[in-house]
């Protein structure tokens, strides 16, 4: 029998939907999963983009340009120019998710055995994107203390190599909600400068931002880092379209850009029925994300609040994206996710989290954190931050 | 300035589109392009399929599984066995097109420096595909006079090495329309089974078989390999739905398909609306598929009737796809595509081809062919070959 590839063997698993079995028992028994575990929001696509599929009148469904429609980059870039960052269509490729255009910038920058820096926890895919790469990711430890900011430059220039070839980061942080300050980002600009690295910056949450006066800072913002910065963008969240598919990787780097659409060609083209959903759905009005805006802050809100009432959890305030890292009086994460499915319910009910060890790469970490993804009605946040009370106190007992 | 990886120097440009800009010189001289070069079919797409998007009502365009919509997958399994192949809905991985299934192929049989044979001319982006995961192409010479059949055995056994994992066939193929026999796909499974190799085979243009009598041998209906086989399967070309971006991975080797899906996770799912329109599309009637073959025989035989006529060219009669390869008089096809393209035209009109050597990994193979995709009307074909004839004229003179 043939063997599968090493690369194969290591490929992580979803720590997000390896435990998909086990809330599939819980449903069987008619359990209520309230799930907390996965960025699927509830929230409404805008209307504007789904019309425009409804709208579409294709009689030969054709490729598109391997780069995506020109339509849509050049209304892209437009959007982007509107919200002070200058780019410009001829450096943005329309891929196929924000997956495929982080596979495109770690294609095009790294080779086998090369180091990407990363601060973690961070999105577990970036592990998987990696080893399909075969790069080799370096963890730098960021800390529920300090709310998961950026770690001291010092920690980061201790792990440069000659192999080092890129740092990443994604902001506001998927699974932290940590959002970098203008002084972390220019700290990082300073740091890819000094040293000849790449900063990729996985953006896709630029919009969730709930503090008064915060502000997010673009790597593509930054004067002096033109050629090293990378950004990530996808349409998954902003709109509420994760099953589109559509993202695109920015770059004012042109060598960059010329060899991410070798890899672009290769795979023809992205899909086209949601490039045209894409495209319209930059016409949604500034009224669709003040609402969802408030709807996050206020979910945010109410977890913190609800959470801290459960004794022995510590949970660092996010300032972005929809999701945090909490610290559960429990020994083993994974072990208290599975028995929540497995074997616990409250009148009914009970909760889907994400163990926080598959957030990081380096072993041993975040054994007693879950991700937490608000992504809920605010009354059923309430309602799963109580079951996750009354399941420690099961748990621990 | 961060330098870019090895890799991304190494990925190939698309043969196919790398002329872009000079059909785009020609437009804006005002010439008429026939466009041989590309599979983009003018065929429509099936009512059925593009009815169902316009029939879907979406409230928030959601990830889905994975692995693919479960109705779509089960469909799809039903649709294969009724063509006699054993395949079932664990069998089936739904990807963003057949070029994500070999991905996926590759990456989950194959590491760094591995190696597989490839009878040559082949697929363009499958040297794309290697250099994005790493692998090396170790091509077998199938030549124009056999009209592109299997190599010998001898040929490939001596080019089996330790680092040997697999061995990808296109069937029918693109370029070369040839279409494997019987005994040559049962040559192909005792070789792989003998030396414990992978047998990857895209059938993307399966139902594409035009001669009395001529069957498709799948490598899914061969006892006794299926822990080898593996097949690529995409919507693209069999309804005519390139933008789609709908493909699957299938095998019975369920390390590869337990691997498969972790790359597949990693990626969070294939576009939602084209999976939709991808499982209405199994419904399309018998009917379509018989007008769409007989129009591309008729194509066919147009077409080889018709460049039989000019001096001095040689070509292999397809059996199936809808691509062959041609030999020019002329040295160097890469120059008289380009030429034909900026300096010619025939009251307005001229014809764009795809030079043959970037389907091909050998140095130097394929100098004086090129690719011809019979994708455009009858009358159009025979405009075609009579433009290419008179260029020819002159280009040698």
């Amino acid at each position: 029998m043939p063997k599968i590839s090493n690369k194969g063997q290591q490929m992580p698993e979803s720590p997000i939907r390896k435990l998909v079995p086990y809330a599939e028992i819980a449903k069987k028994k008619g359990h209520k999963v309230y799930h907390l575990n996965i960025g699927q929001p509830d929230i409404k696509t805008p209307d504007v983009a789904l019309q425009a599929i409804k709208n579409t009148d294709i009689k030969v469904l054709e490729y598109s340009h391997s780069a995506g429609f020109d339509s849509y980059r050049t209304k892209l870039a437009l959007s982007y120019q509107k919200i002070g960052l200058p780019i410009n269509k001829e450096d943005i490729i329309v891929t196929t998710g924000g997956s495929e255009a982080l596979l495109f910038a770690m294609g095009s920058t790294m080779d086998q055995g090369d180091e990407i820096i990363i601060p973690e926890p961070f999105y577990a895919n970036y592990n998987g994107f990696a080893t399909a790469s075969g790069i080799k990711v370096i963890p730098v430890i960021s800390g529920i203390e300090s709310g998961f900011a950026l770690p001291p430059i010092s920690d980061f220039e201790k792990l440069i190599t000659p192999k080092t070839k890129a740092i990443l980061i994604c902001n506001p942080g998927n699974p932290t909600g940590y959002l970098y300050s203008e002084t972390e980002i220019q700290q990082l600009a300073a740091l890819v400068k000094k040293h000849d690295l790449f900063l990729i910056a996985d953006e896709v949450y630029r919009e969730f931002v709930y503090d008064e006066g915060a502000k997010h800072y673009s790597v593509m913002d930054v004067p002096g880092i033109e050629e090293n910065a990378i950004m990530i963008d996808s349409v998954s969240k902003r709109y509420s379209m994760c099953g589109a598919r559509i993202g695109c990787i920015v770059s004012k780097n042109g060598a960059v850009m010329a060899t991410a659409m070798k890899f672009a060609q290769a795979r023809l083209s992205p899909p086209t029925y949601e490039q045209i959903a894409s495209e319209a759905a930059l016409d949604t009005p500034q009224s669709y994300f003040d609402e969802v805006i408030d709807e996050y802050r206020d979910r945010r809100d109410t977890l913190i609040t609800e959470m801290n009432k459960i004794p022995g959890v510590k949970i660092a305030t996010p300032k972005g994206a929809f999701y945090c890292i909490a610290q559960l009086p429990v020994k083993d994460a994974d072990d208290f996710a599975q028995w929540l499915l497995e074997s616990y319910d409250f009148n009914g009910e009970t909760v889907m989290v994400a163990p926080a060890a598959g957030f990081y790469s380096t072993p041993g970490m975040g054994k007693n954190e879950v991700r937490i993804a608000y992504v809920l009605k605010k009354e059923d946040i309430v309602k799963s931050a109580q079951i996750l009370g009354e399941a420690l106190k099961v748990y621990q007992g």
